[in-house]
């Protein structure tokens, strides 16, 4: 897998999140995943499958970023995650994928989503067992960190 | 989505954990899930996608159990939950539901299957985040809990 495949999730994540809850994240260096294990406090994961190829798609927040993102779609702070929360993380990991397949679709990889999963849990890891490379970006925000990782098998 | 469903998940799980790992599950009752939230220390998850639906899989294990299962298959029991134990928990869910494919596959129900993704972290909770019903089903055994939920977007 190239790492421009990360690019159609990157480009759809800051759209998302800038146009739903008027929040700008700061991209980092996109890079291959071997042993770095990234941490988050509640995930959205998904599944992808095509002709082509299958894969898997995870977004991940601290608590504090997630928090926050509710915050500014909804006026309202909630306490801790909730199921608020996860529908919302849920939502994200939807919009995000279908704005990244719309831009692969364009490119001639087509995929079917899965429906998405939502983790909640303090410092969990996720790791995509899949034959191809996996790609992972940092995000940061004044709010707190996020990352992505895309793995696709035959990319 | 209709409680038999699970049935083929179900099946090959114990199947599946009892060819590889002489690991007997004994199944509580499936129910619909609502509110109910469960735990696992550590899960597979994986997403499914067919002409007339779609959904998602989880196999959520307690670190005891899941650290049994590793020794009952490798002669040695890790100290904790490494790669090899995340890797034999991916192996899992692919074959468990590989084998519910079949079975659901001569019923007319096909669909293909994303690459799964094992999350670890201790009392994580998953939720799927489907339109269908979601069904869980328990599992009780000597070394630990374990429990599935199956998520059809259609059935």
């Amino acid at each position: 897998m190239k790492v421009e495949f990360i690019n159609p999730f990157l480009a759809s994540l800051i759209n998302v999140l800038s146009t739903m809850a008027q929040t700008e994240l700061t991209p980092g260096k996109p890079k291959v995943k071997k042993d770095e294990v990234a941490r988050g406090d509640v995930s959205g994961l998904i599944g992808m499958v095509g002709p082509q190829t299958k894969g898997s798609f995870s977004i991940s927040f601290d608590e504090s970023l997630a928090l926050t993102i509710m915050e500014r779609m909804l006026g309202e702070r909630p306490e801790g995650i909730n199921e608020e929360v996860t529908d919302m993380v849920g939502e994200i990991t939807n919009m995000v994928t279908g704005g990244a397949k719309n831009l692969l679709g364009e490119k001639g990889y087509d995929f079917e989503m899965a429906t998405p999963i939502v983790v909640s849990g303090t410092g969990h890891t996720i790791t995509h067992k899949c034959e191809g490379a996996k790609l992972m970006m940092p995000f940061t925000s004044d709010d707190g960190n996020a990352h992505i990782e895309v793995s696709f098998d035959t990319l």
